[in-house]
């Protein structure tokens, strides 16, 4: 039986150009809400968190529909069914999708997707949902990868990078990695296999571009934007592609205003190398959706990909584990699990 | 019979991320040279400019060959063969090539083209050779044109500017030209067919963009960089392509310091629209060639494309019309012809 009221966080601040603060958020008490007709009553076990929520609670140009002061904040997660008026679930079904901040959500069934066979919705929220189709899908149709490629990875300790080195190593592909912090770079080479990495608080980064890149760089995957882009751009290789799926150095900024970051001064190299700057979004790849989610189930399963989610515990913890994505807090995937196991 | 002596232009100053002046150009008298085994002399008739010559000069990675203080300034031009010691070539053959900025060149054969029948040479010069090549391959094969998609050229009323357009109406392109005075927008309106024009010194580009493209701009093609790159950027439609063919904008910056004006901070647009910025340069095209001379001389005998240089008469003017191009002064190709006819 589920219980009568639930916690959930509303929006109590647009956080419009600046970093978010605690008062942007409200945890409130709300009434349980009943499934309606094809609706499916699932409750909560994992949110899931992305650097484009914060987008999304400012209302941000090209993101979601708009929020209000008020409003639940939108966002991904997975859970268990537990009142279905759809055909296709029944209580018990393991599902992910578009799930609020809240502990239970009522959505239609066809905004669900059943987790697959022998994939614990952990991994399902850290390699596959909405991280793992980025990574697949912005490398593969956008990055395009040869055999013997040499890719490198902006925000390589993130949700998305640490897939897409992961990926990478299948397709072939030398791995270069780029985060912050000799810890979390040893963790891509000693545990996720990168070929190399770059802490680019504690190394030049143009300088050790040089040393690992002689040929230069292939493709490079960006996550980052800002000075790292722009070094980046200065080693492309001939016919180079860029893919530029974030830029978390943006965030912070008011996309409205005048002041956002300058764009990178090196974009004229791909003049000289006939390199290609391609943008991704998931929504545009949304009929490559079923191979993206059936490659990575497989390479889960056969162990080729590694789930390595970074966990708070705690409906609670929710904003701040979206704030930890800003200040490179986390290591993989960033989940808060609201039960204990 | 052919001179004893030639006059020769010669650099005498490396212009490193300033303007040009005079005094970087030497005005000097040489021995005529004769041609070797495989060479032919040939009498230049017109020299041809643009504006990546200023970066030969300075020695600017990526373009040619180093120069020095004292050499001939290279070019590109076209003329007559006065002598030749090349099966392919006899006296009288009209032929275009890499002709420095000399009245006599002696060049390999294989470095020469031959004009093709009823082709005229200043037509050569501003539809086929450099500017013409680089039009037609980085409009068809990085733009990719569709009949329909609206086409925004930016320096418009420059060489390569003037034939996208006129190459875009061919491929059934909306074509909308961005220039500097009403002069050089009625010339682009009333003479070569463009669709509608941005007047940039007299009109607010971000608005007329707005007007001219309301539902978005699928191909950008960029000679200017700065300021209107990044307003197009803003207007880009889904799937848009930006061709990057040069960027008057940035040839007054030494491109080794760290001053290089920034990037466009709207790059991050791309991701919205899943866009794609990709850089042109013609020799990585050379396969292309042929298909883009036969296309071009095909529509300039047609009518299809009207070859509307820029003229200055004489040899001595030859420093005056590269300096006009970074002073917006020419409309169309820039040539200097060296005959009176």
């Amino acid at each position: 039986m589920t219980p009568k009221t639930q916690r959930e966080w509303r929006i109590a601040g647009h956080p419009d150009g600046r970093p978010l603060k605690a008062s942007d958020f409200e945890l409130a008490t709300a009434p349980m809400a009943e499934p309606g007709p094809g609706e499916v009553l699932v409750a909560t076990r994992y949110l899931a968190f992305e650097p484009a929520q914060k987008s999304w609670m400012e209302n941000a140009a090209g993101y979601k529909a708009p929020v209000k002061i008020g409003d639940v904040i939108p966002g991904s997660g997975a859970g268990v069914v537990a009142a279905s008026r759809h055909p296709g679930f029944a209580p018990g079904d393991l599902v992910y999708g578009d799930l609020s901040w809240r502990e239970f959500n009522v959505m239609p069934g066809e905004a669900l997707d059943k987790a697959p066979e022998g994939v614990p919705l952990d991994a399902v929220l850290s390699v596959m949902a909405g991280s793992g189709r980025t990574a697949y899908l912005a490398l593969m149709k956008v990055g395009r990868p040869v055999a013997g490629d040499t890719l490198v990875i902006s925000g390589a300790a993130g949700a998305v990078g640490s897939l897409v080195g992961q990926i990478g190593k299948i397709a072939g592909c030398r791995v270069i990695g780029i985060a912050g912090g000799a810890e979390k770079c040893a963790w891509l080479t000693d545990e996720l296999g990168f070929d190399a990495t770059i802490d680019y608080k504690g190394e030049k980064v143009r300088s050790r571009l040089r040393e690992l890149c002689p040929a230069g760089v292939d493709i490079f995957f960006d996550n980052v934007g800002g000075e790292i882009l722009n070094d980046v751009l200065a080693r492309l290789a001939l016919k180079a592609r860029v893919v530029i799926c974030g830029a978390i150095s943006r965030y912070n900024f008011d996309p409205r205003s005048e002041e956002m970051p300058p764009g990178p001064r090196n974009y004229f190299n791909v003049v000289f190398t006939g390199a290609t700057i391609q943008g991704f979004l998931a929504p545009h790849y949304r009929r490559d959706f079923p191979e993206a989610d059936a490659r990575l189930a497989g390479w889960v399963r056969d162990g080729r990909i590694m789930a390595r989610p970074d966990l708070l515990q705690g409906i609670e913890n929710a904003p701040a584990a979206l704030m930890r994505l800003f200040e490179g807090g986390n290591r993989g995937k960033q989940l808060v699990r609201l039960t204990e196991t």
